[in-house]
């Protein structure tokens, strides 16, 4: 069945965060290896969320988990960082085939993220690096984050559609694991330098996605009638 | 203060309702006066609203009650209706500036609708409009009506703003009052045939609102530095 909807994963399938941080941390401060200083940025991501997901805390949105961890990691490093830092997700760039496969994507599906990353992030987010969105759903429509099932069930339900006609669409097989558990169609675009060269992870699929494409463009040709 | 963000009205401030869905209804039901039964359809929307905001029934998207409204204009005049026929809400067409003054206007803002349908509805008419919005606000994401102020600060919390941040754009005076006793700034753009060519209310601004405007483009200027 053709997908009416595609969802997208966008830190890591649709932008590349870790070098656009790095751009970002360096521009304020610049005695610190900027590089270094995104990926343990990156690292606090997934504990800062579960324990939300774990029930342990509320649902706060990620621009506040990003503040809370951009100190902490700040604090490790013996330097003091802006809170405007934080603002550094808002600016990442998109991968090459990105926009153009968005734009060709559109002109039959809707299309929209389904990050966990809230709607003002998202939508500043696509303002910076021009991704056509239809809408934002993710955490912030289900106030949770993934993997956890309600968020991709809280997106699909949010476009009055059941979970097998949308389709997930990440670089990261445990996303499309989760998506494909609570109903969702697949799709597996890989990013091999999403944590730079000697990447050794997600390099390729863990299992048959209904879709596997080496970049968007081609997504959107296989989606083709 | 140049608001960060302009939210919107949708229904009669963006699109012409009236005629499009007369033109929706006149192909299924042929046998009825599709004028009278847009405006009918129309009239059962904020009695079925009104309930919900006054909290005789919990939180129901507008698409839901569209369909019931639909089969009740349909009953008391003696046709059946399919449940499709609700989706004419989603095929609405914009006012000729309204295209055009969006895209100005999103070049240096934020823009979403703030408007009592549903994300899945905004979607949908977004896609068949060209209306190229940020991201969609307005009631799923309060799950709550127009004109209860939590709707209006929801929207603007959503994009972490503060209501004064952000201004509420519409043809209806009453939405305006709402919103500007949420905190918000306000445009009035009047509509004057958005109920035909006869139309009586809200034909000039009620009161001094902050910026009142012939059309979007027109707004776009006024907002331009």
């Amino acid at each position: 069945m053709t997908p009416q909807a595609l969802i997208f994963d966008v830190f890591g399938t649709c932008v590349d965060w870790r070098s656009s941080v790095a751009r970002e941390v360096g521009a304020v401060l610049p005695r610190v290896d900027a590089t270094a200083f995104a990926t343990l940025w990156r690292a606090e991501y997934d504990p800062a969320m579960a324990r939300i997901r774990d029930g342990g805390r509320g649902y706060v949105p990620l621009d506040d988990l990003h503040r809370e961890n951009l100190h902490k990691v700040a604090g490790d490093l013996g330097v003091t960082a802006p809170d405007s830092l934080s603002h550094a997700w808002e600016k990442l760039d998109p991968w090459p085939d990105v926009v153009p496969g968005l734009l060709a994507l559109k002109t039959r599906h809707i299309i929209a993220p389904c990050s966990n990353g809230s709607i003002a992030l998202m939508t500043r987010l696509a303002k910076h690096a021009a991704l056509p969105w239809d809408c934002i759903l993710g955490a912030d429509i289900a106030q949770d984050y993934k993997p956890k099932p309600g968020v991709y069930r809280a997106s699909c339900a949010a476009l009055r559609l059941p979970p097998e006609a949308v389709m997930m669409v990440a670089a990261h097989n445990d996303d499309l694991h989760a998506a494909r558990a609570a109903g969702l169609q697949t799709a597996f675009v890989p990013r091999p330098t999403e944590h730079g060269e000697r990447q050794t992870t997600d390099l390729v699929p863990d299992a048959d996605w209904d879709v596997i494409a080496p970049d968007f463009l081609d997504l959107a040709r296989q989606l083709a009638p």
